[in-house]
């Protein structure tokens, strides 16, 4: 029964269906599925579940399903278990070419071009004519899902052009591939990092680009919906860093899981509670005399910490459109200090109006005032300039817009805010 | 010089260059270009530039470049432009089929399948053969840039499946599309919204997805590119969000605008600042009486902030990704709910023993200790509801990993420490 209804339905629906799976469950559908449905499965797992589908089934078994794709997915499933399972797995390869391909891009690192490319495509010699080119694709077409274009090699291997399907399909049969190919076609270098290779097929609006090794030959393609994953696993990463979360988990991880994750970034801003406890216990004295100085310490951590936070996620975005923007980091940081100046103003008239309002207390209201807007000017320093910083050392910017920045603003405001009413109140 | 240094250079290159000039300059570069390569650039140009670029160009011109473009991309600046402006430039084009091609689009929604969806696309009916099919390509090979797949309609105009290139290449002449098209394609409803758009076509690996209208009949095309910008406009949406920057602006803005963008969330922090000023006044005499009360403020609050965070963030996730997960809420406040214990009583013993090691004071170590983990608790639970909440009312739930749930949590963070005090300290 489950067979029959699971026919001619899409592989990518019942990849969701085996979320509600169990283990046992799992492995029985799959014994229903033919192997090539299986395959896709497998590949469209969500890299946890995937751990543990390949944990339940033997070399023999994950190399049958390799067979069925595309050899950067199998590459991505390799990834995945240890050395020695590895070489067994790619030991029961049947398909010699499959193999050598996988072997091939195992060498690349997950996060470069080479680690997204997939070996298949289909590529042509410039001396060829269409029928050639036609008699190639027949020959591939086994191998190649979406063709999109075909690459136009020389002699050497090396990447000269393209052809779409569109020309070859209306190019008269006698006609050569060097008089219809188009020779602007964009490429990527092996060792291109994943980001800079989405950036780039994002603003050409390509679905495929072809990858060049050092010496511009052709040596395999990246398909759009691979770069896409990438997109999203980015989108997902800098929503981690700055929620504080310290490793990649989701709301179906275990317990213990999830609040490892959460545990380190909530002991930093711990520890920071606690200096800055410490640091408040120093003027003990001031607060003493005046207690409502202290009703005012909320305001004044809550606005640097949002301010940094507001600041570090533009740079943040900047960084990430880099051809949107290029002014010098000078220009950059008076522009910050300007609008800094603007909202620090408006704020602090605000906060001392209020103040003057419910407690009439002018010396009260002028510390507070004066300090918001020293806090506000320092977090749009602090949040402009650690993203900067990170990036600068090869560090995710989107890290200065998490728990750091509002532990870090947080004494800073405290400090600010203390000197500034412990100089006033001893004038 | 500029003319020839610029021929064969990509559009998209080109636009790049163009955010260094000034408005003189590129409408000088503008003047020098054919075309169709200044109606690429227009449609490149990020929204507040282009907008710029239209008040500086007659219907007549702009006209002009809309007959280069695919009825999306032109509908899409028609949109930038007030309802007067735009009738004229629509009477200005040529092309009726563009034209009427444009006017069509305009009736959607920008934030629907059929505001993402080109007219250009090709068609074959179901009982045509392979030949008809080819010279349909070759009428609308000047329209459609890229093809993917030729969609098989029947007679009334209905969907019926498609058929890839690939397979229109390796087909005999004499063969029918009824013979080799594949009845299983994946299509999208007019006004599907487009973040379920860009999850199927991740879902199921698509370059390009047909449209259909209520009654299945063929209307559009949805391709990669654009879905791509969407996704990235998300992402972007998202990290304002999550950063309390209430509209769309970037480094590049003026000082006015990015002020005005930062203020309102900002004020709000300010509003919770000052209640919760006015919230500990009320317990001015446990202040004056154990000042140490106060130095423990901000790590209250910072810590119910960042739990708050990271457990919204979680739940924003698990919004994102609908099909990974799919617990009944009781099932997932019950897991919140264990996160936060395991969390809760880490953070509070490690609390506690520095306390006492620091302040040797049993009742104030016991008084932080317990609000932490009350906080701890509540904010957990806050911050997994207020997500749930928002998206349940269609609002964008990454808003509540934004400032609002640190300002709520401040307070909430606030009322349970003095609480706990105020209960501890009178016994
Ligand atoms: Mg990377
Ligand atoms: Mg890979
Ligand atoms: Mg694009
Ligand atoms: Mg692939
Ligand atoms: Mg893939
Ligand atoms: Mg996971
Ligand atoms: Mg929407
Ligand atoms: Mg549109
Ligand atoms: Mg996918
Ligand atoms: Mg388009
Ligand atoms: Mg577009
Ligand atoms: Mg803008
Ligand atoms: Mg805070």
């Amino acid at each position: 029964f489950i067979r029959s209804s699971l026919e001619g339905v899409n592989p990518a629906d019942i990849t969701a269906l085996l979320y509600e799976f169990d283990a046992e469950e799992c492995k029985y559908v799959f014994s229903l599925l033919p192997k090539e449905v299986d395959a896709a499965i497998l590949n469209d797992l969500e890299d946890d579940l995937r751990e543990r589908f390949i944990s339940e089934f033997s070399p023999e078994e994950l190399a049958q399903y390799l067979e069925h794709l595309d050899s950067d997915d199998g590459a991505d499933i390799l990834y995945q278990m240890s050395i020695k399972k590895r070489e067994e797995v790619i030991k029961y390869i049947e398909n010699e070419e499959k193999a050598s391909n996988i072997l091939d891009l195992l060498r690349y690192d997950e996060d470069v071009a080479g680690g997204l490319m997939a070996k298949e495509l289909i590529k042509a010699n410039i001396n060829w004519t269409i029928l050639q080119c036609i008699e190639e694709i027949r020959k591939q077409a086994e191998n190649v899902q979406k063709i999109y274009s075909v690459y136009v090699v020389d002699n050497l291997g090396k990447l000269v052009g393209k052809v779409s399907l569109k020309r070859i399909i209306l190019a008269e049969d006698g006609v050569k591939i060097a008089d219809i190919y188009d020779d602007t076609v964009v490429s990527v270098e092996t060792y291109m990092e994943d980001e800079e290779v989405a950036q780039i097929m994002q603003k050409y609006d390509l679905e495929a680009v072809p990858v060049v090794n050092a010496r511009g030959k052709l040596v395999g393609r990246i398909t759009i919906d691979d770069v896409i994953d990438v997109i999203t696993e980015m989108a997902e990463e800098e929503r981690q860093m700055m929620a504080g979360i310290s490793s990649d988990v989701e709301e179906d991880d275990t317990v213990w899981m999830l609040s490892k994750a959460r545990l380190p970034w909530l002991i930093v801003g711990m520890v920071g509670g606690l200096a800055g406890a410490q640091f408040i216990g120093l003027f003990k004295g001031d607060i003493a005399l005046i207690p409502a100085l202290a009703f005012f310490i909320p305001l004044i951590t809550a606005t640097g910490g949002n301010v940094g936070i507001q600041s570090s996620s533009i740079v943040v975005q900047s960084l990430a459109n880099p051809n949107v923007f290029s002014d010098g980091l000078l220009r950059r940081l008076m522009k910050v200090l300007f609008v800094a100046v603007v909202n620090g103003v408006i704020l602090a008239l605000m906060v001392f109006g209020v103040v003057m309002l419910f407690n009439r207390n002018e010396p009260l209201a002028a510390t507070v005032s004066i300090a918001l807007f020293s806090v506000v000017l320092l977090a749009s320093f602090m949040g402009t300039i650690t993203p900067l910083v990170l990036d600068k050392f090869g560090i995710n910017p989107a890290l200065a817009s998490g728990p750091f920045i509002t532990t870090a603003n947080d004494l800073l405001g405290l400090a600010v805010y203390f000197s500034v009413a412990h100089l006033l109140y001893n004038l």
